[in-house]
């Protein structure tokens, strides 16, 4: 048998960011097949299944490990079911393109009854009934501990509404769905009531005032609607992004695959009031803003537009226009209100999806 | 926040089989999109881009888990890897398809170092640069235990030319590739040796003499070489399955899919010589033909073709002829040499992949 070389070096994978862990494993893959239009690299792998077929086909896979992504002293089954699907979702929605397939593989440990399995199942069924998807696949293995969940979405985009990270060009509107940072918050406010039911389990929650951050955290929803809003006005977004990792992740993501700098204006960042009395509650130094720049699980689109589509764009209530691109050469920056800049950097928060 | 329902019933998965469950957990989902030709059910999922597209995307997705579907012990990374990328385009070659791009997801502990990631991915490249595929995506998350190994095959076969579990017809010849059983045998040998070692960890074992059927447990082979062969020879097989988890297992999905029995000629089999030494050697009562029946992990192809090919297939040396297809409502059996009967159920051993 083949001697194990590798235990020769030892590197710690949590030495390595996630993008230069993935760009190190990747890094010898060449491109064989006419049919990969983009490989490894987006938030989708796109495949044209015939030459010059003008429909292209859009994959993404998401794992969500528990203990690590997700907690089931606070996750019910069904928010995970829906939510394992949602985020894979939301990388069809970034890619411009809409869903229509997903694959579901679960490694569960004996922990979980066939009941479990059920609740699991009925939030997997709610999202696909949601958004038109169908379940065509997977499987269900024994694991020896915990449940890890990954789901693969197969989805579908026009070639020519395909919309890639790498198309901002200089000038170009900044532009990004709903708010962020309310998604962080609720797992602030869960992570809360979690410790103090674990000093005091006769302790009951009242969450009532937080149900917006919760259902944020716990059931997100792929911004689907953007898509078919942006088609309706004929607006093809220059690049796309989804959100899933705080809004520096996103930015910096964007400026680096399309070769650009950006502005965005700190006052401009969507932020929810629940989000604001969170962070109030927790800390002085807790700012908002920092939850949307840092937090993840928000899901929502950060995209770019060409000025001329403006005039289509503005009238939108669910996208807000954040900042613009610049020249390439430029870092991403924060604009204050007090007009200082700050160069963005990725440093999402310690919490679900590192 | 929402109540858990599901902890008012308690039912064990391990008293479900694999396939029960499965059809519990997806019966509820209907067909939506007019590009699902198949969903749950076959080898892949059968996507139609556009309407009367010549060419099919298939999809398929398998899960390995650590301590489940391989131990550590005896597994070097990089056949874990290659095994891995195998073992999902197997479902593609069962389709008679022909695999084009693959995504790999992985949760690992930190027991792991980035070298081990990248003894894993090298045998994933070896694969990929083996059969022309291009990796596309996936992603890397943290686990709290072990290694769990998710990887989505994409392939394409022409409309005309794809096979189902479900077309196999009276009188059709019953078909396989290679042979069975070795695959299991090898785990027996290195089940066998991991004991010895964990008894005196200065037992270095002697393994030479077994190096075909350990190949085809830690290295195998997708048969799309078979897939060729056919094609070349314009035989369009009736129906077609992979055998991961024993004979038995895939010739009652096939007969169950395509509602039909079938008569399967024990001496027909095929086995390897090596495959017959180890099982003499574990016991007197462990017959070759049980492993073939009941192991696991051969990745071979079985498939019906119409008698009409018959002539056009048995020239070819690494196709095996073992049975016939009877009507509807005939068990699937085994006929012994003694002209005997034994009727036929799935009973796979305890191993690697329940």
């Amino acid at each position: 048998m083949e001697q194990l070389e590798y235990q020769e070096g030892r590197t710690e994978i949590s030495h390595m960011g996630k993008v230069p862990l993935i760009q190190r494993l990747t890094a010898d893959f060449p491109i064989r097949n006419a049919s990969t239009l983009t490989g490894v690299g987006d938030d989708c792998a796109v495949i044209q299944s015939m030459p010059g077929s003008p429909t292209l086909t859009l994959l993404s896979t998401q794992t969500l490990v528990e203990g690590v992504n997700f907690d089931m002293m606070y996750t019910p089954l069904r928010h995970l079911g829906y939510k394992a699907v949602a985020i894979a979702v939301s990388n069809i929605a970034a890619m411009n393109g809409t869903p229509r397939q997903v694959m579901v593989s679960i490694a569960v440990s004996n922990r979980y009854s066939v009941e479990a399995l059920d609740e699991l199942y009925a939030g997997i069924l709610l999202c696909c009934k949601r958004y038109d998807i169908d379940l065509v696949g997977g499987n269900t293995e024994t694991s020896r501990a915990g449940m890890v969940l990954t789901v693969t979405a197969v989805g579908e985009v026009a070639a020519s509404s395909a919309t890639y990270r790498r198309g901002a060009a200089l000038h170009d509107l900044v532009c990004c769905s709903g708010d962020l940072g309310s998604a962080y918050a609720g797992l602030l406010v869960l992570e809360r009531e979690k410790v103090t039911y674990q000093a005091d389990p006769n302790f009951q929650p009242d969450l009532d005032s937080y149900d917006y951050v919760l259902e944020r955290f716990l059931k997100p929803e792929p911004r689907l609607d953007i898509v078919r809003l942006l088609a309706e006005r004929e607006v093809v977004p220059t690049s796309m992004i989804d959100v899933g990792k705080g809004l520096a992740d996103a930015v910096l993501h964007l400026c680096r695959s399309s070769h650009c700098g950006c502005e965005i204006y700190e006052e401009r960042i969507p932020i929810d009031y629940q989000t604001s009395r969170v962070c109030s509650e927790m800390s002085k130094n807790m700012l908002p803003v920092s939850c949307a720049l840092n937090g993840g699980d928000d899901y929502e689109l950060l995209f770019t537009i060409s000025q001329k589509d403006y005039e289509k764009v503005k009238s939108l209530s669910e996208v807000h226009i954040i900042g613009h691109i610049t020249e390439q050469g430029m870092p991403a920056v924060l604009v204050t209100p007090q007009n200082t800049t700050i160069t963005l950097r990725a440093q999402a928060f310690q919490g679900t999806d590192q």
